[in-house]
């Protein structure tokens, strides 16, 4: 296991419970044996020290850090699949360095602080042999069955969707939290609006589940909320520019909603 | 019952099971025959032909309708606390007009085709007599028991809130399926990272709960999905806008994470 981030312990963590993980790595020698004493398995923080005999090496690094580990490392490798988990990086990041590798990029946000439930996490995959998609399936079936078959073209669309669900839907659920703490209002009493309005797109589509000022077009609304952010001018932006999109929206695509 | 469309057929509903709703207004006879036919009650879409001696008036209407309607209504009424569940409005707009008037927000998206659960329905109240404060909180407790009394200008903050995380993020849901239907990727396997999104702000703080190239600072993922979103100039500004936000967070308030 190359990288003991959240990724890396959520995934290590859980196939160790099917197979053996028999030596974590990373940069800092607090992370590697965090995860390492964990596993029950070696920890290491010298790339020169990893084994060179694993039957798959699992990247699980930041996007910047991942293209020159790859370079120094696998050239020094035996035998194995080298698999990443990244959604943005294509496979190619492995071609002309490794043999046989592959992407297994779970789509998921990961805390340190929280257990996943693996079984819920779709897998996206992908190899460059037929062995190597073979054992990325092996690996993935460990973790999950609900597993896709992507490209490398697709998955990075796939990532800035999970940005977009993920990402930006909990930043305005931090922008809300500060707007309450300012203003006197408890932020806990939005989680149930926050848990209906998710439980509502997994029954229907987002667009026909849209509610609110800018899906009836009811500009008074809209206008005094405008008027309310006045000293807020970042937000004052956001709520102007995602209201004219939502109303776009309803037009371009009112024929989907039917 | 004032009204007939989403908010006020589920707040008419589920009252209709612990007092009787005499009468159904709408503009439109189909809306009030609906709902009408629902609670076992008259329908009418003449203002002029309203019950003048009801306990209770709940006046639901968009915000454009409301102060209308009040006004050429209110007036003629001959008892009664009259009430109204809009989260943008102040309570001023019955001053003049009624004696004993209040407010009921119910801070929940409605839907015409999901039934809701009342009893996690945050309610915020508000009053301009004791008899109406009674009144109103009578009213609210057939409804839920998560019960706030605020102001009005207070509330106008709520609603921005609620604008905020449910409408603003389910938009971002619909981009995204938007997005994915054009790259043929499933939508559904986007729903467990939804799901876990929202599970996590119910435990942590949406700033701790924060992952992602934006809150890691990972440029070159950011500008890698900048560059795929060239072809869509709307989607790729409020990519930017949000991961430049994101950022700005994590700095203003990395204190207030620990």
């Amino acid at each position: 296991m190359i990288g003991a981030g959240k990724v890396a312990t959520h995934i290590a963590t859980h196939l160790s419970l099917y197979t053996e993980i028999c030596q974590v790595y990373s940069r800092t020698s607090a992370s590697a044996e965090d995860l390492a004493a964990k596993l029950h398995c070696e920890a290491t923080q010298d790339l020169t020290a990893l084994y060179t005999e694993a039957d798959v090496y699992i990247f699980s690094l930041t996007d910047n850090a991942l293209p020159e580990v790859i370079k120094s490392v696998v050239p020094h490798l035996q035998k194995g699949v080298c698999i990443h988990t990244a959604g943005s990086l294509p496979i190619d990041v492995f071609k002309g360095v490794a043999t046989d590798f592959g992407v297994l990029y779970p789509m998921q946000t990961f805390s340190k602080e929280k257990e996943i439930r693996w079984e819920d996490v779709p897998l996206f995959i992908e190899g460059n042999t037929p062995h190597a998609i073979a054992i990325v399936k092996k690996v993935a079936q460990y973790l999950s069955s609900s597993i896709y078959e992507i490209n490398s073209a697709q998955r990075a669309y796939l990532h800035i969707g999970a940005v977009l669900t993920c990402n930006f839907a909990n930043h305005l659920y931090a922008i809300a939290e500060q707007l309450f703490k300012e203003k006197g209002l408890p932020f806990h009493t939005l989680l149930p609006l926050i848990t209906e309005t998710t439980a509502k797109v997994q029954v229907l589509s987002p667009l026909q589940a849209q509610t609110g000022p800018a899906q009836r077009g009811d500009s008074t609304v809209i206008e005094k909320h405008l008027q309310l952010l006045e000293e807020n001018p970042a937000l004052q932006n956001l709520y102007r520019a995602m209201s004219e999109d939502i109303a776009r929206y309803q037009q371009l695509y009112a024929n989907d909603k039917l």
